[in-house]
């Protein structure tokens, strides 16, 4: 499948690199066509790997990732052309973390609203999942990394697409996946972001994962 | 131990009963000295137990449970009589969440404040410690209703009132439980509670916990 990766960083960098594994062709887009970063990738990654703008990832992908800064996502949709992402399934990693202030960062936008919901918002003719935002970069990924089936959340307003994207998930690794509903539960993904920052605090290091246990 | 437990609902009830249990005296705490559930309580649990109003509980306990409904709070303290928390420990139970608008709840207070900095701010000769509000009441006192040894949480600026409440959860049955810092921790785990009523209404009933796996 052809699959747009927008972004570069750590987060971008894992998700892309695992599709490539998986056998996908991957664009990954920047602000730029001749991203540093997004060049680097390409040259490591084989014949399925290729980069350009985010308006060139998100036109390549049938399905496209979102492992953008929360600050920056909004205008990078914009950049990417918000026409490129009708009728397709866009999966948002982001976290609307805010620095500015130091540790521990604040949510720019919470509560009463959420990144995902502006996200879809913003993109109404594509399906958004919420999904993968609450672990580190590199359990994303590898969730086995975690001993115990560590839970994986998403939600989203298009059930057919939570389908399609739990199937890759369970392809990523993760074996639990709980539907949180619609979009509006992005809200609680996204909070919960600060009481990991918390955790990663107090363990010192991102190597645990969330599981709700039952009876 | 003479132990106050504010708030006559069911986590005021389930507390207070665990507290008799385990053969502390304890005085529940309601707006008036003649609160029917308050009333019923004592004469259901014995010698140990009896009630009064929020001032009767709170200087009656060397230790004070807050079991409060979020939006009465800071009231209920202000009732009670903020030297009668002097020098005490203060267990905040409490969530700000804010019911008007139907379910889901959103919260009154989030992100860059928490009810949890707010009690301990009006009472500043307390030492407030955050803990138990992330799961269901039965619970609270009983988390071995769930395989797996889940985790709690607690937070609070005072080391050593920390290190006694632990002692209290470990009676409770907690056998893990994470120290996430400050009081100012109390923002992560009131916001977390969202995703907690969101689960809720996911698994259809209140018997899961949270547990962080690692590596």
């Amino acid at each position: 499948m052809n699959i747009g990766v927008l972004g570069t960083g750590m987060v971008g960098n894992s998700i892309a690199g695992k599709l490539i594994d998986m056998g996908h062709a991957v664009k990954m887009g920047s602000r730029s066509a001749d991203n540093e970063k997004a060049k680097e990738w390409v040259n490591k990654s084989g014949a399925n790997a290729s980069q350009g703008t985010f308006g060139d990832a998100a036109s390549f992908g049938e399905i496209i990732f979102l492992c953008l800064h929360g600050a920056g996502t909004l205008e990078a949709l914009d950049m990417a052309g918000i026409e490129n992402f009708n009728d397709k399934i866009v999966i948002d990693i982001t976290n609307p973390l805010d620095f500015s202030k130091g540790m521990p960062p604040t949510l720019f936008v919470s509560n009463t609203d959420s990144l995902g919901e502006q996200v879809q918002q913003k993109l109404p003719g594509a399906r958004v999942v919420k999904t993968l935002n609450i672990v580190n970069s590199e359990l994303m990924v590898n969730p086995a990394l975690i001993p115990g089936d560590p839970d994986m959340l998403l939600c989203g307003d298009d059930g057919e697409a939570k389908k399609q994207v739990t199937t890759l998930l369970n392809d990523f690794g993760w074996k639990q996946v709980i539907d949180l509903g619609g979009i509006k539960s992005a809200r609680n993904m996204e909070s919960f972001v600060l009481l990991w920052v918390n955790v990663y605090q107090t363990l010192g290091n991102p190597y645990f994962a969330l599981k709700f246990l039952t009876k």
